[in-house]
């Protein structure tokens, strides 16, 4: 049984997290939420929390490692408990996957360096940090490392996954489980086509979530 | 500001609860998620559990509730303190949704009687249980309740929600910062587009799922 790792921090986004989980859950492996400490983590918005059944030093062994984004990705990035927790786990792993900004906390950890990558679309350019080649692609897998674009592409790239560990079959039966046949109301879920208005004010409203996040940890 | 409420109870499907929640938290309002006890709930695969904040006695009167499915369904929709809570809050909501086969505990409330409504493929006709005419579209309004088909289907539903309460623009805009621009592998979300091999290999999964469920509960 595949042992599927997801750590979560405080202010991890909990879509990030929980689309992967909803589908790799269902390829027959085991699904771990850890934590550094093992109880509720709070989201991004402080309105949720999900609990961390483990703490990361339980986990140093997972075959799937699936790392959320989040607000709080640049003070994560700075803790060398995560860093050395995330490098690891990469050695042993067979897949080492993020989603949304959780790129940046592969990249911190020197696991992007001289690979094609991605993130949040805000937070693209940010991959060249580390030595990582930003795409605009919404998976990018690079040997046993596949990141996803934000939030919700993490559905998409579980759903690639599946059908690596567990093939194209049991994954397309995932996917109608789970009633993946998407119909959003608009067409404006990716910077190309969304209006550049709208680009603006999701520009504006994360810096100041982000800022808000810093207040909160007093950074 | 907004109080929308999602109420979880064991065996709930994190995805149906989690896809509403990440949407509609961006929507200015705040968020809640209820339950019979307040603490951690434990998801349907046994995986993970997601925190209840308060208890279903402490939001009465929400102005929006989100109901998620589950594997425990026909459990919660014999119990009357979930149906109370249920036509309670409906009596004062501005909008009454549900996710997968959380309308069949709508159903069972009565709040679907005569309405068009949606549900997980898999229970579409139970829905006639309950007064309801079942209908194959993926996001189905009628009035004040809104019904979405399974799981992922609530990211949809949440975002026509989430225009209706915010504006086209602000849903565009929430759109965009979860990077909905689905890109899913294959083409097998639904009963019309996948393989029928398929669709009864997830009809066995679940009458499986379903009799372990109720065999945990002791029914």
């Amino acid at each position: 049984m595949m042992d599927i790792v997801i750590p979560i921090y405080e202010d991890f986004t909990a879509l990030d997290a929980i689309g992967p989980y909803e589908v790799l859950s269902r390829t027959g492996g085991r699904v771990r939420f850890v934590g550094r400490e093992a109880g509720p983590v709070r989201t991004d918005n402080g309105m949720l929390s999900v609990v961390a059944e483990a703490t990361l030093e339980e986990a140093t062994a997972p075959d799937i490692v699936v790392v959320p984004g989040g607000v709080s990705t640049r003070t994560v990035a700075e803790d060398p408990v995560w860093l050395e927790w995330l490098r690891t786990v990469h050695a042993t792993s067979t897949w080492t996957t993020s989603v949304c900004t959780g790129s940046l906390l592969l990249g911190a950890a020197g696991i992007l360096d001289g690979l094609q990558a991605t993130s949040h679309w805000l937070h693209l350019e940010t991959l060249r940090r580390y030595g990582a080649e930003p795409t605009g692609r919404r998976v990018v897998e690079q040997g046993k490392v596949i990141t996803a674009a934000g939030v919700s592409a993490g559905i998409d790239m579980a759903l690639t996954l599946a059908a690596r560990i567990a093939g194209d079959d049991a994954a397309r039966a995932i996917q109608l489980g789970i009633e993946y046949d998407p119909q959003p109301p608009f067409d404006a879920g990716s910077v190309e086509k969304a209006d550049p208005r709208l680009v603006e004010a999701i520009r504006a409203a994360v810096a100041e979530r982000e800022a808000r996040s810093r207040q909160r940890a007093g950074v």
